[in-house]
């Protein structure tokens, strides 16, 4: 990052990394399922919604800081849950969880980190949640539970839409293969598998009980990730879940899905204020976390970009991400009269005719 | 196909296919009526729809079979009636066939096919449907029934569509010309004869009593295909029939239609449960056959697909296009939670706004 | 018109018409108002309809014919008036009059006509209509009528739109000029004016009364031209109107307007079935003729197609032009079920959502 | 202006204009906010709405004038305020004074003017308005509102949507630095700033408390800019301003954003008919003044073409811009058959689907 320009936005960020990640990786990271409808549909739908400006309002005074699952972070941008970050840079998820601590945000740590759990928690002083799939052996679940625990991490996330494997054209053309976590037990990175297999473990006969279990058997907050509707958040709800990610995995799993963003008002609704919202899929400028929060959500999570961020500079290139969605969602907070998160309501936003 | 990579998708299929068929056969079978408006709206519609993903609903076991007018097949989807498969592969029919069975689907010989319906019955043992027009030729018609009958097919298709010749200005240009179908009386192939008279020997004239007419005349089920209307749904099963295929011919005959997928909803309400309804047009993935079957298909018939597995690689490629088929149908099926055909529902499927 | 293939459509026609065209004179025809909003969306507005098939309604006999303004024509589709044939072929007006006449449908001649009323009446003997504006001379307009009259023309169709002068800007940058009609009073067509000037000698302080004057003036039926409200069709009636011709002028006049198309049914409405609606703008396949009749169209005129028929090859490209409407109009019908111009009611179309 | 063809359009303006201005220059002008969404919204959304031809209403003399805040101007387009014309023109705002005296409309002297309020004055005679901020320092505000008082300036336009500096990407390309207006105190023009700044000294901390406090503080009538929302023009009139501009600052402010004219239904209909509403966004024909005026606004200014004017031809070029923009009203009015501002109501306009 000494002899080029540094990016001014997400999407050039995305441009840069492409040029120094090898062609299977850069794919990887990007791509989605069969057509990538879905991949573009995320992004394309923020555009579905405007924001409306409002004057004179008192904006000297700006605070993007929200809880989260009871904890306070800086700003509504957290970091979602994404397999092995050395593939964008050698630090890997030392990188990602420093940058994520400097702004003062979450790092949700993959079930297929390329460090483990204790070591990442040794790195920094920060906010970290543990993700998990619904896996088949509930005796790895209740150690890797624990285990989070013991490193302190706060809260579990669930991946839920990984049960089946995906078709990830592109990984295929490539033939991609990729390496395990080194959190399951006997992991080894020496051995790189076909990529078709997200979802390491996870069991396709999973049904709401195991959802349940999990909620029993921890005392950390449980976010269920991978929720498109709101039948689901309403499951979600009987089982004791704490909150849903309205998630339709960065679009790699499923194609043809609706925008995460087109289903967010759904959710909301049927979460009746029992369970925290939480959302992911194509942001990549400030306006779109705040037209997500005024559509309901508590906040927002990243994925993509970080890698971007890992690829251009590390630690510091995550921190720059981070940096350019806090100036941007500062911008549209100010202009649209909304000092703080609490303030971004419904009334923010407004549905964008297609012209 | 040994020097290229495999196609790993429908599309690649005819990409393929394109480079090894005669500009002018490829055409044929690519081509549609006059600015070919419904063949691109049949293809282009299904994005009309998105999916709704569900989780935590045990897909460990998925079962894709169905029944079709009383016949189990493997998978909802059956092969529909295409004439002359010798453009595209030297076996022909034989290779369709062998691969249908091979799938555990239905074959659907077109009225124009090169191979007799005797010599295709002792290809494989698989299912066999017998496409006809209302002909003008009764005496002809009852033969036509009686030899199907004989060799064991197991329903009639009655194409309704093709009373008029299109306009199709790929042919027109190419100034191509195609031979008539062995199963007609005094037929040769030698001959060729110029591409405008689709439906050979279909009656302008005919009406409702002539459908109803071939439904007394046998005593296998009939199934109506080419049906766009709910009007016409309601005829058909005024007159007797089994099933119709909502189907504009692939965009063939009449150009400027709705897609066949947008007016699947009026005729499954005009049937009221009394007769089947299926649909063809622009199935490409398994996304699509799950959409159809939401919004209430029995099951779905491909036509040009089947030239591209065949041009590709005879009886092995048709085998690899409907494996496509059903992978991709699973992995739909897993992700929306519906283990079986009959789980899947209106539920399953939501009208995605265009943005 | 004998070294190059034969068009096939209406669009080939004007891609060879525009080889054959001096740029000034392909851009005057082909042109319109300021940004040619109009013109491209009278076009593509035929999109908005879907056609609905219906099948064995026995379209053995088809028949194209109807009646307008009294005169029966053998297809629904007549010559708009247009001026200053000759601009395409040396014959002219001639050429055209024969084409038409030839197969049986009506010329409206323009009053900027480049063959006097008279000599043009003597070319053949088929349909002639008379255009005329509300001109500013009533001495004029009564013996414009009366030579019309005389002449053996059948009907009075008046040009409503061109009571200001447009902003066709390929004609400002083509530095374009053309020549006054010859049946004006002491017209020489020696002197070439500048082209903004359309509706020579129309009044823009015209009025419904002066509408309602060559109503009186004239025992022959009046046609409307250039009316896009439904308030202008009540006016139409109440001064006596014996019909209307929804039309944007080609798009040639004001941009921004709906297509024609967009405002039939608000115009059939409006006209209570007291005055006949007829259309034109963007008519270029069989299937567009059909949709403005299912919308409550008498029939519809054509405009720049006569001289993409006339430059490709004089009367027989007119010919040829009509013959292809005619071909294209009977497909649709036989496709619909509709064997009579007066069967193709409401339930032939349906709206095409936008994808 | 001497050797290329005159342009015909706002756009051939914006073209010359590109070619002979610095690329930083012609970035800052026609740039905006991040995704420029909103600057290419503004333009787009013009075509929503189609015009409604009227004929045989007598529009043999048209009046385009109108009064704004109890000034008579002989069109109803006025020029925005927008700082430094000199960036375009060594003349600055003299010469666009000059032209909009000339052409009978208003100046509205940006609160970054190269030229002093009270040197413009000096001028020409025509109608001048002053822009300013509600800045932090009133005493400032109080000496600036008297200045222009003094000067003869007729209303006072306060710019709103300026209290949080905006992120306008092509400015950070060009490292583009700009220098502060003339009228500041203790302004240089010899020391550029970061281009980021827009509105120099306006208060994040303002409330309506500040504009209550410029209505009192001039007996001016006061003109609230860049109100996007019901909202705020009801605010608007609480505290006693005399007029709204609807306006999102040209998109160069903040992002995603409706276009002002798909708000400008919600703001006329929240001022009561108790204020006056104005629009700017995206005006480049004729026809958008006319939609524009009915749905309700009482005049229109443009901003960037003022500055395409100034670049091709100074003084003469923004003429030649009011004067293509007064032709373009005239043709549609009279094609509308609407001879009077006062005559252009809500029937002129109908929605347009997007087709």
């Amino acid at each position: 990052m000494t002899t080029t320009a540094q990016p001014i936005n997400l999407f050039e960020f995305e441009e840069l990394a492409k040029e120094r990640l090898p062609k299977e990786e850069y794919d990887y990271i990007a791509g989605g399922a069969t057509d990538e409808i879905s991949v573009d549909r995320n992004r394309r739908a923020y555009a579905s919604w405007a924001l409306r400006p409002r004057v004179l309002r008192d904006v000297s005074s700006l605070d993007l800081s929200t809880t989260v699952l009871g904890t306070k972070v800086n700003l509504p941008v957290l970091i979602a849950p994404c397999g092995a970050h050395k593939r964008a840079h050698p630090e890997g998820e030392i990188a990602t969880y420093r940058a994520a601590a400097a702004c003062g945000t979450v790092l949700t740590v993959s079930a297929n980190s390329n460090t483990s759990f204790e070591d990442l928690a040794k790195a920094a002083s920060g906010h970290l949640w543990v993700q998990l799939y619904p896996f088949r052996d509930k005796a790895m679940t209740e150690e890797w539970l624990q285990r989070a625990r013991d490193a302190g991490y706060q809260a579990v996330v669930v991946t839920l839409d990984s049960q089946w494997p995906p078709k990830r054209e592109r990984n295929i053309r490539n033939n991609y293969r990729r390496t395990r976590g080194v959190n399951y037990p006997g992991a080894s990175t020496g051995t790189p598998r076909p990529a078709g297999r997200a979802g390491e473990g996870s069991d396709p006969a999973a049904t709401w009980r195991d959802l349940e279990w999990i909620k029993a058997a921890t005392d950390l907050p449980v976010l269920a990730k991978g929720i498109m509707t709101g039948e689901d958040v309403e499951l979600c709800a009987e089982v004791g879940a704490d909150g849903v990610i309205v998630s339709n995995h960065g679009g790699r799993h499923l194609d043809n899905t609706l925008a995460t963003v087109e289903v967010l008002s759904e959710a909301v609704a049927a979460a009746k204020g029992k369970l925290e919202v939480y959302l992911d899929g194509g942001i990549r400028r400030g306006a779109d976390v705040v037209k997500a929060i005024a559509l309901g959500a508590k906040a927002v999570f990243i994925g993509r970009p970080l890698f971007w961020g890992l690829a251009v500079d590390g630690e510091k290139g995550v921190v720059r991400v981070l940096d350019i969605l806090r100036e941007e969602i500062e911008i549209t907070m100010a202009k649209c009269g909304r000092p703080t998160i609490a303030s971004i309501d419904s009334t923010t936003v407004v549905k964008a005719p297609s012209l």
